[in-house]
């Protein structure tokens, strides 16, 4: 049988698919491209990897750079992504504090900003935080509001399918925070938000420990104890956004295990609350008995709610973070020593190599993949950045 | 800028998605379809599926039937996947029972077969067993065994990476069958297995309870208690095929549930241990106090496992099968009532609308997937089906 014509309509989108292609192998660069090595990585002729970068090039989406120091000979054509051509935000609103960072569309932070906040911070309050740091990043970097395409946002609580927290046990005034509506208000571009672990996990996934497993659980290990989970490459968020709340399970201690560490005897009188569980790591590692009882049971406790993960969906990886990740060094040998018995298949155990901006981080990566999706595969910009 | 010439590899890639495109409308479709309703179906251009469905024809993938009785004006060609053009296999290997059902790659069942074994059977009687159901349905379907594509298995027991059974409490001489291994020495074509419980969550998703539900737990309530997940529309295995192993936790009750429920007093003697769960069931709805407690007791048991699962991943739906299922009238509303308070989202609960045959269901659909995704949409078929 003879080959037909492809329809124009067939073309269009062979084409777009191939300078989608372009792009995402000059995003995939930290160094500007040659246009041979275009060719070869988005698997295209160089006449066509030329035609597309100099489309992509016009359109404000790639950038000519000059020819590399030294070269000999015809100095090779060089391009790069032009990261700077739009912003994304990143936030994450918790229990003790708010924190904002921008970073252009190669996910490189450009301004952050953070204030204090309390768990019995009124939501007024918590808000008004977030539009402190919002405004304070937009002016120490000079971008102005349009130029920022999403908004993603980590906030404590369970977040419903309208970006509403739905529950929140660690913020007292904050169940029922239409969330999205808010910063919808406020952000031109559109506006994500989701539990704040599950960012932190999401941040794990693609730049820290769970970067090369395909079913991973993140463990907040802080003032309070959270978890979020990595299925299939992909933050599984369950079907009502309650995916990962271990902590309400009774049969699992986690609701109070941090607490309990805090409480305990080997915290001397003048150690504030919020530093106390983290003293009492301290005590442990310098061979405190009280201490190193204290950490054994908390170990305990923290084995209990991730066996029961593990068992559902027997994770290659748990990555442990937050505060008492810190003391990781005391807390993961034990951890693993209280795991081992309560699994059929045991799961690597790593501490996230990320700090503490990690839900922040998440976010960003949550908003470039939102932008990815919406905007630059489709080859369009927002309607704010016009 | 001028639109390029496609070359000839994206036109051989197009073509041959769109046959896989006009092959698919085929099967899907119960019915005969004319051209028309393929070429809107597949998205093509009628001469573009007339086309595709006389290559399909020459290859043997589809078929052209009559006219519709008593079609007015000139007849509309029709055409039909070929379902019978290959088979596969569908195996569940169970603790009592050993059953083969062979299907056209229509899904349609040809041919079944069912050994009765018990827990305690010897390794090799079990395997005998197989062989036995595999070559019964062969010979009653007068199919030869290089027509079987593909062969699916669920067997009880944790299933590792090669297909073998790597933990197995309900079958006492299981643990550690090369099982892949024997079926491939004597299937013709590619051999799959995996959990029991995993191949029945499948046939809940794609012909049962959980069709319409992105994320669902499947609950089997039987002699024994086990789980397993479908997680964005997929099964899942987890890293080690160990997902769903939820019996192993020591906080969760799974391991003895039902063997409670069959010894508790409202048994009379007489009765075999085999029937004794369901028995107790009959008698709760029949208003048996001792017999309501136990379930009760049952109720709650399966629900304190079955909250960790939800907790982990918040399902929309869990569906329950099993042969106490049955008595789902009975179960059900107590199962609710004791799952709700353990839960921050309650899932929905459904009994399973599959008979005891759902296992044997599952496999012919993954073995049919498998079919779909390695020879179907390479437009190609299997060595052994020369």
């Amino acid at each position: 049988m003879q080959e037909r014509q492809a329809t124009g309509g067939d073309l269009a989108m062979l084409r777009r698919q191939n300078a989608f292609g372009v792009l995402q192998a000059l995003r995939a660069s930290a160094e500007p491209v040659t246009l041979t090595e275009l060719a070869s990585r988005a698997g295209l002729s160089r006449a066509s990897a030329e035609d597309l970068a100099a489309e992509l090039t016009e359109q404000g989406w790639a950038v000519e750079v000059p020819p590399a120091p030294g070269s000999v000979g015809r100095p090779a054509r060089r391009y790069r992504f032009r990261a700077e051509c739009g912003y994304v935000l990143g936030l994450d609103i918790g229990a003790y504090r708010v924190l904002a960072a921008l970073a252009d569309l190669g996910g490189n932070v450009v301004a952050t900003a953070r204030r204090p906040v309390l768990p019995e911070t009124t939501r007024d309050r918590r808000l008004e935080a977030v539009d402190e740091v919002v405004t304070d990043c937009l002016t120490d970097a000079g971008v102005e509001a349009p130029q920022v395409w999403t908004t993603a946002a980590g906030t404590t609580g369970v977040v419903g399918a309208h970006g509403e927290v739905t529950l929140s046990g660690a913020a007292t005034d904050w169940t029922g925070v239409p969330l999205a509506d808010h910063l919808g208000d406020r952000c031109a571009g559109a506006v994500l938000v989701d539990n704040d672990t599950r960012l932190a996990a999401l941040a794990e996934r693609r730049l820290g420990a769970a970067r090369e497993a395909q079913h991973s659980v993140y463990v907040h290990a802080g003032l309070h104890t959270s978890a979020a989970l990595i299925i299939g490459g992909q933050v599984h968020r369950g079907h009502g956004g309650a995916a990962g709340e271990i902590g309400v399970l009774p049969i699992t201690p986690w609701a109070t295990a941090a607490d309990r560490l805090a409480r305990c005897g080997a915290v001397p009188a003048g150690v504030p609350y919020r530093e106390a569980a983290a003293h009492v790591l301290g005590a442990a590692r310098a061979g405190d008995a009280a201490a190193l009882s204290a950490v054994d049971r908390y170990a305990s406790d923290l084995a209990l709610g991730l066996a029961t993960m593990v068992a559902t969906i027997d994770p290659e990886l748990v990555v442990l973070g937050g505060g008492l990740a810190h003391s990781a060094d005391v807390l993961l040998p034990r951890l693993r020593d209280r795991l081992g018995p309560l699994c059929v298949r045991t799961p690597d155990l790593r501490a996230s190599p990320l700090g503490d901006d990690r839900v922040a981080l998440g976010a960003i990566r949550w908003a470039i993949d939102h932008v990815e999706t919406t905007y630059l595969a489709r080859n369009e910009r927002p309607d704010t950045d016009r």
